[in-house]
């Protein structure tokens, strides 16, 4: 599909909902656990998300408007969360990242993208030339992708209980 | 972890909920669409959780417990739901599935499945002996593992939007 902006929101307003359904009030086995070393656990995961709510969509979204390619992004930083989570529960973090898509999706609409301002060009430090249409098709993608991911981590934790059935299963595997 | 039937619970009573916040109103764009050839759109999917719903998991469950090893599973064709589906609605699937995993749920509690009972053995069609804790185990990994699937999938309707960002998501590769 091409991007559409109403398409993308009709993403990116579940994806709290989506967390809360998925992960929200259950025990440490789990949301805790991850696939290995140097892996992320469902808790990780939210803590990445909520990251990105508040350093990476909407800032760049308003970098590529106000100085489309005369000035670069902020590298964003993929592993922020094991610092700033600290302390945190599970709960806080979606509450937090509830909070914030939402007024995410709040700016979002202030800005009032047409589909020509979609097609404006921005600089991401290391890929280079992107456009408008590009991160909000990135920020939809990413939230899908990490659902995805954060389903597999859980399936992982019955990697063993599942016993001969592991041979049908290839997300035992990934 | 090794299962514990109240873990397993603990999931497979979310589905429901998890596939109504992902899918439940979208356009068909979003659940319509497939990765491509033989593959499966998020109402393919859905439709095939309702069929494990209709002649999969329960119904096997009570065969170990009533037949041990003396009688195989029926086999489970994982293509039922191309017929099935035929003419409803995504909305309607959704409403069954809801329907028959409370059903489910309320049989699974009529067990009275014990630790000991969970390792009581059936005999697979395919895979020889099986526990039936080995099958609640497959049956929340199946459904997990079905959730990352819907959500690769509509990863990919923005495979192309997402332009140079392809790189840093290696969910539209896989």
């Amino acid at each position: 599909m091409e991007i559409k902006l109403e398409q993308a929101v009709q993403i990116l307003e579940r994806t709290p909902g989506v967390l809360n359904q998925l992960v929200s009030g259950l025990p440490d086995g789990w949301v805790m656990t991850n696939e290995g070393p140097e892996t992320w656990s469902p808790y990780d995961i939210v803590g990445h998300l909520l990251q990105g709510e508040e350093s990476d969509w909407i800032p760049r979204a308003k970098i590529i408007l106000e100085h489309g390619e005369g000035r670069a992004f902020e590298p964003f930083d993929r592993f922020a969360q094991f610092e700033k989570s600290k302390g945190k529960t599970l709960a806080e973090l979606l509450d937090r990242f509830a909070l914030l898509r939402q007024r995410s999706l709040e700016e979002l609409k202030e800005l009032r993208l047409t589909d020509d301002l979609l097609q404006k060009r921005g600089l991401h430090p290391d890929l280079g030339t992107v456009t408008l249409g590009q991160l909000i098709a990135t920020w939809t993608v990413h939230d899908l992708s990490h659902i995805s991911q954060m389903t597999r981590v859980m399936c992982k934790q019955y990697g063993a209980a599942v016993g001969p059935w592991k041979e049908y299963l290839p997300v035992l595997t990934r």
